[in-house]
């Protein structure tokens, strides 16, 4: 399983190819980054040298953001769409086959209605990046203080989201499944077990910090290694059932951190060493 | 647009023969039937035999009502669905072209999972339908006192139930409109303007007494033309968008009327030759 | 039903301010234009100035045409996905509902292969264009010369398109049905009126001469009238089944014609006033 | 990878029970069956009995055949699909996953067209199987013999099958995948590391005599490693890239074999043990 870097937690990382440098120098295979900063970069190297630089970096782009607002209106909502297919002719260029985006477990709306606006939109979403080769996964998000911040419950558990997805019902649609909210959720390794590889379209892996599991909060995430989640169990369980994709660290913090990027990559590098080798995995 | 009967608010009206008899003597040109009785009476009778008491009754099957449970959980929907693969090859037989079914406004499941679970099945159902050459005709239901019967609401206006049948995502899926919910909606005529008639697979018409409409309940059903809603209004409307199709009525009473089947007969003839006379029909 | 025009035939009509103002002075009501016009228009005029201006002529757009490549190779195709989401935008913008694109009879493709790459592409296209409230619609071209003039037969005749639409399994797909194709199918008024008006996204109008049926060329086409097409009962077809969109005109002659536009706007106006009144339509 | 039997080769193997009984003495760890002989034998063994002798003789029901009619007639074709929620019912309650028909190489209804109906046809079936838990297999089928059997191409190859089942559009169609096919397509071992394991929904596995593959015929098959096949490289392949299914023989003569089914059982584990041996596989 490849390890991949997002660039919370790493305080101000530059470039993108300062980005790709960094992930690259610490034994990063895989950077997230966004539509809009892959066609910049392309536009301004050229396809062939952004393509090089990946290759000589040996560093590939694991995901780009969903950009287009699905949580609004419908006009929002649509304005959005060309977008959409830049992004994706972008990533496409550059080999990023998944496009991400997270789903909050309350909302202002009336639940009934905004899950069927969401099945349709986020639908048309994946039948745009179909033909691109790229899918599209769903991060549910399990944190109890967000269960009630909106109005209206939603939906924040694994099983929810594996039904929201066949809901949804397009091929190209799978998890974004993130170990802080297996373990928000309460979840152990058996539900990891019952998955199949090809239902995961990105791994997320992130720490807690130990205090009730109904007081995490999402933005107070500790680096791989550093808190209470049974990350050596969720390692291991992905890659018993196969999942051979990318394992990528998004420490969101109440304040961006104030140690430099350095430090903040060596940390990241020495967190996936620890609980890779805690799961048994080089 | 066509006269139709369901069993409710007829008394006992017998056998199916005896319902499309009665039907087809007070001017009705279609009743509701389910595939089970519909199987039952190509069973008996047999196929040819059916279609041709039909035809010299000048009375179509315009619905059957969706079988499947849908509502509750996993085994009890899957265990249902050869049920409906059968009622559908009798309806075909028969040349009904609609099975239809309710939507309760407010459900015991956390609402926007349930949305999920249901978006899939309705979906399947209507997909077994499709061969058949049958749509699937979805009710939005409008009383007020149903949307806090259940512990979560869930979705009772027209353009929630559009919306839904977008998510949904078959063509064969439609809405069963009836003019007990248009009104308990509060919804206007330029709401049926909006349509297409292709939206519409089904209609019921009933009307409503002169109570406050927060207070009307879902049971306590008048005949056309007996209540308070602009039933001339809702007809013309739905004639000038070009829906070809059924009016269908459907009285749902505390306690099951005492009148002889005859007279409720003559009641809902009355009450449809009355309402489409102020809607400038025939 | 809407009178349409098409530039095929018309000579150099100018810009599409001067096409509209055209079409207006010539009693029609639609314009066939481009989403590469239609954005370069919004652009030069602003969206605003140009929908007043389609509102004082009284001329809506009635199809752009689609601008994927979806007949070579998976590259092209993909590479004009982005065009055609900025074409929706531009054609919804102007309140333009529908997307067009012809279906040859032969391919130098296997033929088999082809229809289950061009089932995925064409559904792809009209998933791009359904949030956008935009159909797309499908022409079977029927001349005979055109069923040998490749390798191998494709599909022309209207139950195959038909058929083909239902596997393509979208609801926004639809036909684009010619009068010209009709003719060349020796399909009569009966397979008109077996038709639902949802399943028809446009219509052609165009006559043909007096030659045999299978001798007739796809690019020598008349003016409505002015041969031996059935138009009348055409178009009463049309009008019974109860479709209410644009009968346009798109007349393919071997060389451009020579008579200055004026004269081929009153001609085009004479043709549909006659055919028309012939259907007993206004 | 699973050892799995099919009837096919293996002599008069006598009732399920038999053939089970058969497949567990000679290790193998599968069997095919069909939905009627399964539901015959629920009905007459009881449902739990029937669990409990597979799970006693550590054999599956690795697959069961299409029973619907595709091929031919609407009529036909609808008329089984009671008889495939059936076949799907009694699969699943017995832990089947999988339903699989092949696909011949040419047809006599025109391709494009026969395409365009079978597309949709089995998408409906799939439809039908997937809240079943059920997977369809399509089997594309090499021979060259066949390829111009009847009256016009229809597809024959890996490519164009994947194809296919993109066109389909149903998350639970994939490939029935036959080395046989795969030889006589003169595909190489790249051609199945370019495959995802849940592309494949079930393997066949035959040899083929040493004569032109133009000539080998698809009713001539060889066990396992008696005959031409690069049957080492085929396996090998297939674990490489993740696959965890079902390998079922299915030997098709011109005769049915005269040894005794004891033999023909035997022969079939020595072929298994013999190329599954060659792959390096145990």
């Amino acid at each position: 399983m490849l390890k991949g870097l997002t660039r919370a937690g790493l305080g101000p990382v530059g470039s993108i190819e300062d980005f790709i440098k960094g992930a690259s120098a610490h034994q990063f295979d895989a950077i997230a980054s966004s539509g809009t900063e892959l066609e910049q970069w392309i536009e301004s190297k050229g396809l062939e040298a952004a393509q090089s630089f990946l290759k000589e970096h040996r560093v590939q782009i694991c995901t780009i953001g969903l950009s287009v607002q699905w949580r609004t209106t419908e006009e929002e909502f649509r304005s959005g769409l060309i977008r959409l297919a830049q992004d994706a002719e972008a990533a496409s260029a550059l080999g990023c086959t998944t496009c991400t985006t997270y789903v909050l477990p309350s909302t202002d709306h009336p639940s009934a209605h905004f899950m069927a606006l969401a099945t349709r939109r986020l639908r048309t979403c994946a039948q745009i990046l179909a033909p691109y080769g790229i899918r599209l996964g769903l991060e549910f998000v399990g944190p109890h203080h967000l269960r009630t911040r909106w109005q209206n419950p939603f939906i924040w558990g694994l099983q929810e989201m594996a039904d929201w997805i066949e809901a949804i019902g397009e091929s190209n649609v799978g998890l974004l499944f993130d170990s802080y909210h297996w373990y928000t959720n309460e979840l152990n390794v058996d539900a990891i077990l019952a998955l199949k590889p090809e239902q995961i379209v990105l791994v997320h892996i992130n720490d807690a910090p130990d205090v009730p599991v109904a007081e995490v909060l999402d933005n107070d995430r500790l680096f791989p290694g550093e808190g209470v989640i049974d990350l050596a169990g969720f390692l291991s369980a992905l890659h018993q059932i196969g999942y051979k994709g990318v394992i990528a660290q998004e420490i969101l913090t109440p304040q961006p951190l104030e140690e430099p990027s350095e430090g903040l990559f060596r940390r990241s590098q020495e967190g996936f060493r620890k609980v890779y080798a805690a799961a048994g995995l080089q």
